[in-house]
């Protein structure tokens, strides 16, 4: 059975298996799921002030890359919706997904790609309650992400000068991991930990929740999945006249980098800034709210001043960051 | 400019050059629309009991039939969307819009598509939130559409022996243009009509509004996106017990349809029935609210019993409605 290929399943008959799936992980408190692969929409009630509504397509050729699991692609699928509803400082709460696989995918395949999108879903006290199953020439999973909120919605457009600038979490994973893959190998110690954010990525849940349970620390979020130059340019757009400096020194990353990038003839700086798909929140934050709370979670890396730069301090140099990244399409 | 492909425009100016579009349609009243495109997500003030969502997917290859423009595709991966929300009871509110192109698809063909899904978020009285722009080798279209409402939603589970059962509008004409196209074509005076419901398909907007302010009046909804056949099968399924009796003589549909399932060797009902695509609400309705409000936009074409079996009658034959239809993948 499990080496049959979908084409030979059908459509409703998968629908069938991924929700029997899906309900066996229910618990109590779940009766408000109206699902809506059996019925024509999903239903939330409101409970909050705002739903804010994400979606995200990957797609085989640009977002998965060589070697990558079913499972993990699922999983992935999840985790970049997830990601964009943080970034505007909301709890995930529900998500629909559309998965569109070619004929050929295994039975097998299909259960293990479901296993990552229903396991993800149980970390991030999500409810899957929606989404549709069709085929395409290579798998594209399009997830819709609806999140909650009460809190004014953090947007891009209210820094002001003197806040400092945090990230969530290790940059350039990604980057390296792409070159441990594509590029020149090396062995590294934490390479598991390295290849972790490219092929199972996370995101900083629990501090999302801090972030909005202390509503004036942030005046501006987003998540960096086009790099920290990108994001940063696009602050930059967003808040006229405002400059941002970073410091070089600050800037956290696994140990292993500086060796792949070594290895691969690159500058640190090109998996730290401008590569992206890091799924890590990039934060301003008001200084005397920061003071207070001191979240640990939050690696500050630099400050905002009224100079309109990007600016990278190495020691007593000072280099412009160009907004640049890698683009898909 | 407009012979330009897309791969040599980029993800970002492509969506600058939707948003522009978009923003010129925009009239006042317009403040609450926080674009996604250009932040994380998008964000909808709750000022409903409920929000529902939808997603739907379609792929060039089994959604969109040859000749179709790609103003059609745009506005036709809107009006899918919005069906599945009427069929909630709800009032469609906003949409975002996964665009996947291949790289060839020339900058007027994107403008095009545009144009559909701008015009058709006009018509409906929606707003373009979000969504985003990828490559794919063949053209799809994931929306998510937001909807809103504050009625019980009509689930497909309400229904009681007595009820009246009744369809918004002519069924069967996408089967008959799939055949005038790829089958036997033959001269019919609606041939306009019968191919607009392929091409550019509407949705019973109207109705929807005046069914959501007589709230009493129906007991399920669906919209016939499998057929009324596969619909009524899904009913039967949720409502174990019910029987439900259509008339074969109180059917709508366009005249033309006639002359085209003789020319197709075909009996009528494998139109009317087993075809779907259609985007009317298939309803049944208590009888007592039906008779006090007598909906003109509503046909009337068969009532439940208690027999449990699905049957279309014709003079005095009976016989059995088979709950087939055609599934895609």
């Amino acid at each position: 059975m499990k080496d049959k290929v979908i084409s030979d399943i059908g459509e409703k008959e998968l629908i069938r298996i991924l929700l029997e799936k899906r309900d066996k992980l229910l618990t109590e408190d779940n009766e408000d799921i109206l699902a809506s692969y059996s019925d024509d929409a999903a239903l939330v009630e409101n409970t909050s002030k705002y739903t804010v509504v994400s979606t995200d397509t990957l797609i085989e050729h640009s977002d998965f890359p060589e070697a990558m699991t079913h499972y993990q692609m699922g999983a992935k699928a999840v985790t970049v919706n997830v990601s964009d509803i943080l970034a505007m400082n909301a709890k995930p709460d529900s998500i629909l997904m559309s998965i569109a696989l070619p004929d050929d995918t295994k039975l097998e395949e299909f259960l293990e790609l479901t296993d990552g999108i229903l396991d993800k879903c149980m970390e991030y006290d999500m409810k899957l309650i929606g989404g549709d199953i069709s085929h395409n020439d290579e798998i594209m999973l399009t997830g819709t992400c609806i999140g909650k909120t009460d809190c004014d919605v953090k947007l891009q457009s209210g820094i002001v000068e003197g806040n400092l600038i945090g990230v969530s979490g290790e940059l350039g994973s990604v980057g390296a991991a792409l070159d441990l893959i594509y590029g020149v190998s090396v062995d590294v110690e934490d390479r598991e930990d390295i290849l972790k954010a490219l092929y199972l990525p996370d995101v900083p849940l629990e501090l999302s929740e801090k972030l909005r349970n202390n509503p004036k620390l942030t005046t501006s979020m987003t998540d960096i999945t086009d790099g920290l130059a990108v994001e940063l340019g696009h602050l930059h757009d967003k808040n006229p006249g405002i400059g941002f400096e970073i410091y070089y020194d600050k800037l956290p990353y696994l140990e292993g980098l500086e060796t792949i990038a070594e290895a691969n003839n690159k500058k640190l700086t090109e998996y730290l800034l401008h590569v992206g798909e890091e799924f890590e929140l990039l934060l301003t934050l008001d200084k005397k709210e920061y003071d207070k709370t001191e979240l640990e979670e939050i690696h500050i890396i630099g400050k905002t001043n009224n100079n309109g730069r990007i600016t990278l301090v190495n020691d007593s140099v000072i280099e412009e960051i160009e907004p640049k990244g890698y683009e898909h399409i």
